[in-house]
């Protein structure tokens, strides 16, 4: 996703499409995809926040063996996501150029965006499922049998219908909310997309005061969905998008909840700010004709000391952080070790 | 000025007219424009950095009964600047409708861009000069038998050359450097401009960490022309310039010297978030072209307390502070008394 290739700036409101392959890959493979360690790949773009999620949930959920991970360039051409950043401008694994030969594969003529999320049956090289709202759901809860040892329970039954209201106002007002804003073609959605966004921040920031995480006491599926839009608040939605009543590092309790996130393993690990920025800034000339990219803001201070730990909390509950993230995965940036 | 109707978004690097009226208003009427009471007419735009100079000196140097003022829409039309906050859109002192029309009195088909700060022979109805480096300066030394009492002095002899020096580096880097920026077609103009606005303002900061004002112990002429760039920071130049490397709030020092002359009479009391916030957005649709204006960022934080009277520093010198504004120019802002 991330409202790339297909961003519509005509005159009616942002609509965020709905995913078309909603086939679920699960542990008894009733939709024909049975979980199976090796047979699928993962294909992100590190600039979107739709797809990080699942970024942050394969590596906390330790799936970097079982689910393996094709990037994509952050820059679309009109044909969308390639593999330009790969040798010979193809993913040494599916063999392709382009993700909409995966779909293609999948649905022969299908008229509609080509997004990330997205995961590929190797074996045939069919698109399985875009659904960016489902697939860390079932990271979470199907694929428990390829987790590693220490894995957290990112969607706790007892704490489900808590994380689904989070998660549900989070993505309107937020993770949708940016784009409602950012894209607007007219003041009046622009104002309310604004306001319905920092109200919520401010609850959130209201809730966060007092606790670490934002149900219960761990890291759930609910703190993955605020962060990867927080995460990208200064560096795009701020000025881009326009989300400028605050920074991020103005508003003390979203700051160090976004920081603490950031700096624990499996979150800040996953962040390529140089993709984020350049997609944003490249591919929607729409809003930045020029083609500028900014060069703030500066992103040091995401490694400074947050002092949530005082709130308590147990990051991972009764389980473990996650390892190193793999050679091959590592994003390049100045200054973090 | 201010970059507006005649911009250009071409392949050159941004360039800034030089202003092609330089006669001058002086005190022994040299260039047959003697300073006189009631006899000109200035024209700016609260908008517009440049013409917002000429505002500020002329409140601190107490001219407003001597030189009276026009104030063009925020929003230039193919025709540039005009007086549609007046009643029949006429400008009720010159009775003309766009400034372009005493521009035209004085020079017939004169083909370049019509700028404010513009000031205008009343009787004549002609331009007499849009030379924004210079009106201030006339202001300060020529004006002076119109001068309130206790009207400080704003260029004074004896640190000219210092004030000469800063405000060449203010206006290369900062003033006109904004613009750069902002203006740049190419990723290695904008990023020539940024690094060299935010190394001059680092300097600056370094500078006035220690002392209260840029050059001796009160308000000049150099405080005016940074002041100018300094309050539309954050509000268009931080996002829709590019500026980012931090907020005008996120640097201790620039933001407390920012709001000390914020709080001066003479300063803050001129200055119209909304003029500027619609000028650049809307005006600007090569880089703005949705033409949607930001909410934010929230500009109650101006009126914070700044605890730079510890560092001494005497405002108007052996002068005083100029008395309230006059009824008729007194910008509406919600939260300032």
């Amino acid at each position: 996703m991330s409202g790339g290739g297909n961003t519509d700036y005509g005159r009616k409101p942002f609509q965020r499409s709905r995913a078309h392959f909603t086939d679920r890959i699960t542990a008894d493979g009733r939709d024909g995809w049975p979980v199976e360690a090796g047979r699928y790949r993962l294909v992100v773009s590190r600039a979107c926040p739709w797809a990080s999620r699942s970024l942050v949930s394969r590596r906390l959920l330790g799936l970097e063996d079982a689910l393996s991970l094709a990037i994509a360039d952050p820059i679309q051409d009109d044909r969308s996501w390639r593999f330009t950043l790969d040798p010979g401008d193809r993913d040494p694994v599916l063999g392709i150029r382009y993700l909409s030969e995966a779909y293609d594969r999948r649905e022969t003529g299908y008229p509609g965006g080509v997004s990330v999320p997205a995961i590929v049956d190797v074996p045939s090289g069919r698109l399985v499922t875009n659904d960016y709202q489902q697939i860390t759901l079932d990271l979470a809860t199907e694929w428990t049998a390829l987790h590693r040892e220490g894995a957290p329970d990112l969607w706790p039954k007892a704490l489900r219908d808590e994380i689904d209201t989070v998660i549900a106002d989070v993505y309107e007002d937020v993770n949708n909310g940016v784009y409602r804003a950012g894209f607007a073609t007219g003041q009046a959605r622009y104002d309310d997309a604004y306001d319905r966004l920092f109200r919520r921040l401010e609850l959130l920031a209201e809730r966060l005061a007092g606790q670490r995480y934002l149900v219960g006491d761990t890291i759930t599926e609910a703190d993955i969905r605020l962060f990867t839009t927080l995460v990208r608040f200064d560096a795009v939605y701020h000025g881009h998008f326009k989300c400028n009543r605050w920074k991020l590092t103005e508003n003390q309790v979203l700051w160090a909840y976004a920081r603490d996130l950031y700096q624990t393993p499996g979150f800040g690990d996953t962040v390529d700010f140089d993709h984020i920025k350049r997609h944003y800034y490249l591919v929607h000339s729409g809003i930045n004709p020029t083609g500028i990219v900014p060069l703030g803001p500066d992103p040091t201070g995401w490694l400074t000391p947050h002092h949530r730990e005082e709130l308590g909390g147990r990051p991972f509950g009764d389980g473990t952080p996650p390892g190193p993230v793999p050679e091959a995965e590592r994003v390049p940036v100045a200054g973090r070790p």
